[in-house]
């Protein structure tokens, strides 16, 4: 494989993950870079640097709506393109060290986040969450044996909730499998809402998988916390009206097809700060709901 | 077939049906009294009219959710038991004319609420709707060359938005056609949000597909108003706490397979009061959401 089909390869596995959250792509992203530092055929550490810088920007907007890909590969940027181009092996060993250690940052940051969610949730609690979400898995984790229990949602159309009740059925936390239109019918029974993030905007305002912003509504509307957890990485320079949203292949939605049909695959939604009661990164736990409501 | 098979058949046929609504259901239970007020074996008037409202009460509770179908063969229940019982072809065909003077009056009902709806809605709307409704059908084929679109769902797990959109297709209506989750995102761009209606409670409440609640509070939050458009024979004496929500087969999720894994299919949802803006039926526009602050 020549260095133009590995950087289109890797940038195409990123761009047409299904599976894998924001957290788990930026890190996915990071060892393509630390991979195409030991690979690539360029022949002077000058141009081995451009080549990598070249790449990685390519790698950072490869998911417009997720975050920590931008915000990982561009500290990784900052701190390649200081590096002194003077030995080639030098070069590619240092741009690989980079990608490593922002990469365990990353896992670091999801773990400890994780686990200050869980002593804000407590034991016993019934949570209702949507989509999936590593870091939220890893809450679940530090929460199994317990008492607790869980209502996940489908979340089509790529249907990341079956994953997430998988690995949920796998810490042997009870899940009520639910389509995400049960969704209001089920807040109900819960106790709180929780999910990950894709990217936190700078108005506090949450980009997530399309039906976050439903979860957040029914939650508000029968009286039980929404909080969201994440690493700090998940955060982005954005305000909500500049921030594009992606939109996947409508093929996925299987929709009839007719002359005056139009289907639609926005695949996140915008929750607005005023619906969030606390965001929970690694480094703390932000009370958004009162923040917004001492604005006003 | 024998009366007691034509009764099963005739039952289940009901009971699994995932394409009509509930007044087309409601219909359909008056046309198959009427069918087996024509075949019913029984030899004398007296066994007939016996056999007839017995089959009646097996279809009455059939959809537990759909008020139309226990309230119109109450209508009709109310009407064959006064029959005299003195001539047995006299009794067949009083009671199949009872089961079709109804449905016809159900069919008149539907129209009218339809054009009423349409009325109120106007020339140029964005009308956000959930799931499949004759009723709704009928007001977008009312608006239609009025510059109308429409934003629907596919609802699943019964992906009776499909339905709809070849409908309103067929009507040359712009449809948007989007998953479930994609609801609040897609609220923005509506000008209204328009769903008909399995039961109206007696506490204003409405019961319709799972995902209607979602749609309400979606729509309160943008500041869209929510209508509901039906026949007054939804209209049912049960309050929210005593109704019984159907709950139907849980392999049509095809959830993920888990020792903890339970997938739930509660195919309504109740949606409360003081989320309506409007109820349209052939008599009147209520303004509920008005009625609901009054009491407050």
């Amino acid at each position: 494989m020549n260095d133009a089909e590995f950087r289109r390869i890797h940038r195409r596995e990123i761009v047409n993950d299904r599976v894998n959250g924001a957290s788990q792509l930026a890190r996915q992203a990071l060892d393509s870079l630390a991979e195409f530092a030991g690979s690539c055929s360029e022949q002077d550490p000058d141009a081995l640097q451009e080549a990598l810088l070249a790449f990685s920007e390519e790698l950072q907007f490869a998911r417009p709506s997720m975050a920590p890909i931008q915000n990982l590969i561009q500290r990784w940027i900052d701190r390649v393109e200081v590096l002194p181009a003077s030995d080639m092996e030098r070069m590619r060993r240092d741009a690989a060290d980079v990608a490593q250690q922002l990469s365990d940052a990353s896992v670091r940051a999801v773990s400890d986040a994780a686990e200050r969610a869980a002593n804000l949730i407590g034991p016993d609690a019934v949570i209702l969450t949507h989509s999936m979400s590593s870091t939220v898995q890893a809450a679940f984790r530090a929460l199994s044996g317990r008492g607790v229990r869980a209502i996940v949602t489908e979340s089509r159309p790529g249907l990341e909730g079956r994953n997430q009740a998988l690995h949920l059925d796998h810490y042997g936390i009870p899940v009520t499998f639910i389509t995400d239109a049960q969704l209001g019918h089920f807040s109900q029974f819960a106790t709180l809402a929780l999910t990950g993030a894709d990217t936190l905007l700078a108005d506090g305002s949450l980009v997530n998988k399309a039906g976050t912003y439903l979860l957040a509504l029914a939650a508000r509307d029968r009286g039980i916390p929404f909080y969201v957890c994440c690493e700090s990485f998940k955060q982005s320079t954005y305000a909500a009206d500049r921030f594009e949203l992606e939109s996947l292949d409508p093929g996925e939605l299987d929709a009839p097809r007719g002359r005056h049909i139009t289907p639609e695959n926005i695949y996140f939604d915008i929750t607005p700060a005023r619906l969030i009661d606390a965001c929970v990164t690694e480094d703390d736990v932000r009370r958004l709901e009162q923040a917004a409501q001492g604005q006003q």
